[in-house]
């Protein structure tokens, strides 16, 4: 890795410190139709033993019981949307949607969103039917604790791909519920359809969050992560649906992009098909891979696929400070 | 065939004479989240000349429209329970659900259920995220001409399996849109996953029910369409999830079972896996064979599959009677 390290600067740089994850939380159901997630948080809401560590004990939380309940994305409001500064601090009034309610309690609970208050780090589970792998989704390639977080998944989660992406979201104008920690990281596994409690769905988002734990356990404990080269995703626009003139999606997302995320898509590449089977070329100038294809999610804004720039990051090394009372000695991770 | 039509009654029995299929429909987005369906309906209001046939146009519509505009499965009420005659027939108050008020609307355009100017067959398509191949949902095996259309697919839609669920529904009892039909057929595509219209989802629809309309058209030509035998899975029972004492359901369908739609499982077998991982067997004493294993609308509540019975039927053979003016004169259909 020392040849990775020196790429950063050209010399070999002392590690990034960086502050060590004490307060941390694990969300599922911040859609409720999203089964895993939510199954997951209930479980660990009646014991939360599994996720114990060394250095902290992870705090686990349902974001949207009433959508949960009803097997549905929201019942009044996309929680998605709900975590913006201007929601967070206006008051309740007597039609606040019930989503936006939520959002302030669990931002009274696990920020306040930008505070010193905030929880350290959050993982939020979700699942996605399109062909996301363990997608781990990050705001971006700075945020170097959850690079080096996606970087040990990648080598320790064997199950399937682990990509990573990310999506360019700036806290405070994010409305998603990983704004309000210190670190949000969402967790992406897919495919898997909306309403459905698979058993293994269930079994690889649990391996994924105790992989996420271990490692800010062993981050917390203060070893040196030395630097490294990975490649990622990087968010660079929507794409839209052909719409006719009545403003109705007219066109589908290809066969050749449909279940094929994260595989790149030339310029002149099929990317729709009509509903009468013609052939819809991009006409862009530019190679992209798309992420999200065909995504329920976005279909409701006529958004058919995100558009990501597949780059190469070097991250530098980090190490915890070992602020925290709560950390034992340091000592070298594994 | 001949030896198939004698085992039916040990000689040759003259074809059952059945009223032809003069007036049908095809219908969509009974669940607005099953979208191959209501795109089919929308591209087919636009231009219906695709369900035409020498003896009959057939009528598209989409059922739920609000529902389909919000990819929700509703938006007040089940549709699927809303046919029943004690709904249909009550007067509309200002609380009376969406759903129940289009359910009349449905009845009055396509019914009315149980009278003489109800529409003679009615298409519904729909999608499940269970593997269901493309299921032909017949309410029983007397209803030969169901019978006939689904031992038809299964010759000519040869994309995938086309097996029979005979779902044992009684057009009184009964509560689904098919009800309101003289015969009322499903086809259930899958596994598709809900909120998503994908390309190849749309067009093996629109193969299935272009294959359906086919055979209607040349049984309403008068051809005679021989005796035969066929395997169908017909409704037993439904199977509930495990329950904890708080009533929440405590495991989730065995890996074995999910995905694995029509496959026998035998007493012993395990069919469902706790939250921990431990198996749990099946306690029955009867083989049987699961369908829609954890689909979304069964969870809701609480029920992990639908137990049905892998049978053979003897089908006799049928033909058209020409009591319609606007079939031409028999010939023999191929």
């Amino acid at each position: 890795m020392a040849s990775a390290k020196q790429r950063v600067c050209g010399t070999t740089t002392p590690p990034v410190p960086l502050k060590p994850m004490s307060r941390v939380a694990v969300c599922g159901g911040t859609f409720g139709n999203k089964m895993a997630g939510v199954y997951l948080a209930k479980e660990w809401l009646k014991d939360p033993s599994e996720l114990r560590r060394q250095t902290f004990s992870a705090t686990p939380f349902l974001v949207n019981p009433r959508a949960a309940e009803k097997l549905l994305r929201y019942v009044e409001k996309d929680i998605g949307v709900c975590f913006l500064d201007s929601i967070l601090k206006s008051p309740d009034t007597h039609d606040t949607p019930y989503e936006e309610k939520r959002a302030k309690e669990i931002n009274r609970l696990f920020g306040p969103k930008g505070s010193d208050e905030a929880y350290d780090l959050l993982l939020d589970m979700h699942t996605s039917p399109c062909n996301m792998g363990a997608c781990i989704i990050v705001d971006n390639a700075q945020n170097y604790f959850a690079m080096h977080l996606a970087r040990y998944v990648q080598k320790h989660f064997a199950v399937m791909k682990a990509p990573i992406y990310l999506n360019m979201s700036q806290k405070e104008k994010s409305g998603r519920i990983t704004s309000i920690a210190r670190c949000g990281i969402g967790l992406e596994l897919g495919p898997v359809s909306l309403e459905r409690l698979r058993a293994e769905d269930y079994k690889h988002m649990r391996t994924l969050i105790n992989c996420c734990l271990d490692f800010t356990d062993k981050f917390n404990q203060g070893g040196m992560f030395p630097a490294f080269e990975v490649e990622a995703y990087q968010f660079s626009g929507l794409e839209m649906f052909p719409q006719g003139p009545d403003g109705e999606v007219s066109a589908m997302v290809h066969p050749k992009i449909q279940d094929h995320d994260f595989l790149p898509v030339k310029p002149g590449n099929p990317v729709f098909q009509t509903f009468q089977g013609q052939d819809i070329a991009y006409s862009g100038d530019a190679s992209f891979c798309p992420v999200f294809a065909n995504d329920g999610a976005l279909f409701r804004s006529k958004a058919a696929f995100v558009k990501t720039d597949k780059l190469r990051f070097s991250i530098p090394a980090i190490q915890a400070t070992a602020k925290s009372s709560e950390l034992p000695p340091e000592k070298d991770s594994t």
